[in-house]
């Protein structure tokens, strides 16, 4: 069963996709989608192209990969509004495109997904993308927007399976 | 020429439809989208599914009128963090409809859409919806989230005549 992780943003969107399968996981494909703040010249919304040029790029590596969950990590309101708008408007974007495809989104904040992948819920940047490198060799040559990606897939590969387990 | 205008929300997403034509304006149809809050029992998010279901809904609704161009009320970041981050990921849904549909998208701010409207940018919500009616008369039964939508494609009818004239 594949599963994908996306870290959205609206300059970058990581998103990775893991294979989960009894137990067991390996990497499958990761990277970066950063739409292009494109040039309007008759005022219509940059914003509006942007957040397509996202929906489009999900869309096609959704179509590749056939993911049966998608897991997006779910950032806390900021203290900055002007990011936290535009990060709900990213967010949405990541979501819509599995949820439209009827595939089953689940959302993990940040300190889930870090405990989860180094049991430290306070872990830094540099200690999750070590430990997804552990856990997924193949991904080892990713960036660090793809690592926090399938940082996520892995948070839910154990909730899933704890799920399994207990269910 | 239609326009659609939209004024988004998780709750309640008002929209409304003119045909804007040699500076003459004429109503021809609006509503609400309202997505219910659905029952999730594995741990699935709700807000994907509603959010989905309000793209759906305006899908199908572009699908119907078919705009030439659509017209968003750019709220601006509120000072609550959350509903700021719920209303970011209103307004992605309703900006990717016509975005993917390669319809152009114009904001225009809450101050301009009333300024627009009633010449007052600091009218309360009981004089847009007075000026809608008395400019698209057959409009008077809609709801007051289908008046502030019509409003807003007003405002763009508006500028976009502005535009006509002095360019």
């Amino acid at each position: 069963m594949n599963i994908i992780g996306i870290d959205p943003g609206l300059n970058h969107t990581g998103w990775g996709v893991i294979d989960y399968n009894g137990g067991h996981m390996r990497f499958v494909a990761a990277g970066v989608i950063a739409p292009t703040i494109p040039v309007m010249t008759g005022g219509e919304s940059a914003l509006a192209v942007r957040l397509a040029h996202l929906f489009q790029a999900l869309h096609q590596i959704i179509r590749d990969y056939a993911p049966a969950q998608a897991a997006v990590e779910e950032t806390f309101a900021n203290v900055n509004p002007v990011s936290t708008l535009r990060l709900g408007h990213a967010r949405a974007a990541a979501m819509l495109v599995p949820a439209l495809a009827n595939i089953p989104v689940f959302e993990y904040t940040a300190n889930k997904v870090k405990k989860a992948v180094t049991s430290n819920g306070h872990a830094d940047k540099n200690q999750v993308q070590m430990m997804v490198r552990r856990l997924l060799p193949a991904s080892a040559t990713q960036s660090a927007d793809a690592a926090d990606a399938l940082a996520v897939a892995i948070c839910h590969a154990h909730s899933h399976r704890l799920t399994a387990q207990t269910g």
